[in-house]
């Protein structure tokens, strides 16, 4: 049996078996982020690796561009814990042929990616690569005042909410891979191409809505498959409002030239990076409130149920939900 | 200019001048690993790449092998500053056509390697891979009593003493690279091999030796590339005592055979990961009994001058020696 059969979910669930339990204090795989104690003063860690031809194309994306998203998508696991990117350790595996610039241009855009946020980089290795450019970044980053927020403890009752938009990062993949080249003379498909070439990382978010959330984590793998994720444990299901999903006119023009119902790339296109947390309803107020604090839109797509499953309400009408199209790096990989 | 033309040096130094200054308190780029607050109770963290075809190959190691080598490199960094490993994590670029089996006693070998010295694995990411395997561990550890131990340090006067023995890996390596494969007949042969399949991380010198040390540094580029990198600062060199190389049978035998200086594969082969400290001449006889109390061979082979420079001392003569020679993965890849 190859990898290619069991995919990257089997892969994970393999290693998770494999794993022994972590001692007390720590948080071990299964959720965004690790942490590492003391209780207070401990570290969130996250590590998020890229290759070439599979997470990124020099045809696609400047260097700047990868060193800045291998930032944001470790970022990302650290505001998904509810916690704060403080520093980073980076892994390149670089082939000889590159040039040195591109280098330096990739550094230079994970800087800038680690400027905005006030993390800085401390270290990592270099060795060299027979072809691919291989980018592995780890994340550290302080717990907020709640501690480490994990992605389970959804309640029924409460209320999912996302910020940003949803499926704008697998519209602008769709762009690319369809031969749209960054930058497109179109409004509307450079604002996809760029959700995908340059995913902001909510690092603003992660603390003041992990304060207030029962279940926080990141949207990489699309909307559906983090919501299996909350609701993994505790017989609990979810519904989703079809209507209320954040999808931009970008999105839904470049869904439907595709033929495909943009609700599907808001809840199976990968790589948005928004945060999903599911939140008390006496709390969605002061959630709401963060949006005018952060200048990123939160939106409310749902609530958790009683009922195990998914199921999504359109038009009044109810459909349970499955997940099939989810996002899986090895099917990719095999087609392309 | 390509990533060739500088070398694995001349990429590092790139990345440390586009570091900026860590906060107070973090250890950042520049020495065996990282150090992140609070002072007392913070962690360690390393990082360490390996690629299939430029660190391993499925026809010289198995999977197991490779697994508890990825660990080993990585807690040696951790031994390198006086400190005690704790926890990894681990990303993984894993081609489709990987046997799912290969992927267990990958992780096999690394449990095996972590519950040596009471690590735990914690998290990670696992990726697809167009072909090869890329596995990127970083590894948290727990610094000694004294704090991290640093690389810098060393003073005049100060006896250089490394653990364990020279130029066997580099030794392995030749053997294996010119088609004695694991496990060869001959049971010297098989010593070295083994000393590049499965090295053995001196996980448990690490906190002893750093009590005693001005400076500490695991050998895995060479004695020389190290003893430059320990006497970067300060004016200061080294004289090395050719004779007391701790250079095993087997490492002459096949430097011999490949018509080479054995000294050469002590100073220059790369992948010992023993480890090298600066000692006060007071605290010699302290640290000599750390061998005792670990079994691990602690030799003394030379003394920190006020004279840059690193000179061996041989039959009586002193030698300037040069780092031409120096293991670069750069070049190495190109050749191969």
């Amino acid at each position: 049996m190859n990898i290619r059969d069991v995919g990257e979910r089997g892969l994970i669930a393999l290693i998770h078996r494999l794993q022994t339990t972590p001692p007390l204090g720590y948080i071990g795989i299964g959720d965004d982020a690790a942490y590492v104690p003391p209780s207070a003063t401990g570290w969130l860690i996250s590590q998020d690796m890229l290759v070439e031809t599979i997470h990124f194309r020099w045809d696609w994306m400047t260097p700047e561009q990868v060193g800045a998203k291998a930032v944001a998508v470790n970022v990302s696991d650290i505001a998904a814990m509810g916690g704060v990117p403080k520093a980073i350790l980076t892994s390149l595996s670089v082939p000889a042929a590159l040039r040195v610039e591109a280098v330096e241009d990739l550094y230079r855009g994970m800087t800038r990616a680690l400027d905005l946020c006030g993390a800085v980089l401390i270290g990592g290795d270099t060795v060299g690569s027979p072809d691919r450019l291989v980018i592995d970044v780890t994340v550290l980053g302080h717990p907020g005042p709640v501690g480490p927020v994990r992605r389970t403890g959804a309640r029924p009752g409460d209320r999912l909410v996302v910020t940003g938009r949803l499926g704008a990062a697998h519209a602008g993949l769709m762009l690319l891979s369809h031969g749209v080249m960054w930058p497109s003379h179109s409004v509307h498909e450079r604002s996809v191409q760029v959700a995908h070439i340059a995913p902001k990382a909510r690092w603003e978010c992660g603390v003041p809505i992990g304060q207030a959330a029962h279940a926080l984590t990141d949207i990489s793998d699309g909307l559906y498959a983090e919501i299996e994720e909350l609701t993994r444990f505790g017989g609990i299901g979810a519904t989703l409002f079809g209507e209320a999903l954040p999808i931009d006119q970008a999105t839904r023009a470049v869904a439907r030239a595709f033929r495909a119902d943009p609700i599907e790339y808001a809840l199976y296109g990968g790589e948005d990076y928004e945060l999903l947390a599911a939140i008390a309803p006496s709390k969605i107020a002061e959630v709401m409130r963060i949006a005018t604090q952060t200048g990123v839109a939160i939106t409310e797509v749902g609530v958790i149920t009683d009922d195990p499953g998914i199921r999504l309400l359109r038009d009044g009408e109810e459909v349970k939900l499955g997940g099939e199209q989810t996002f899986n790096h090895f099917r990719v990989d095999r087609s392309s």
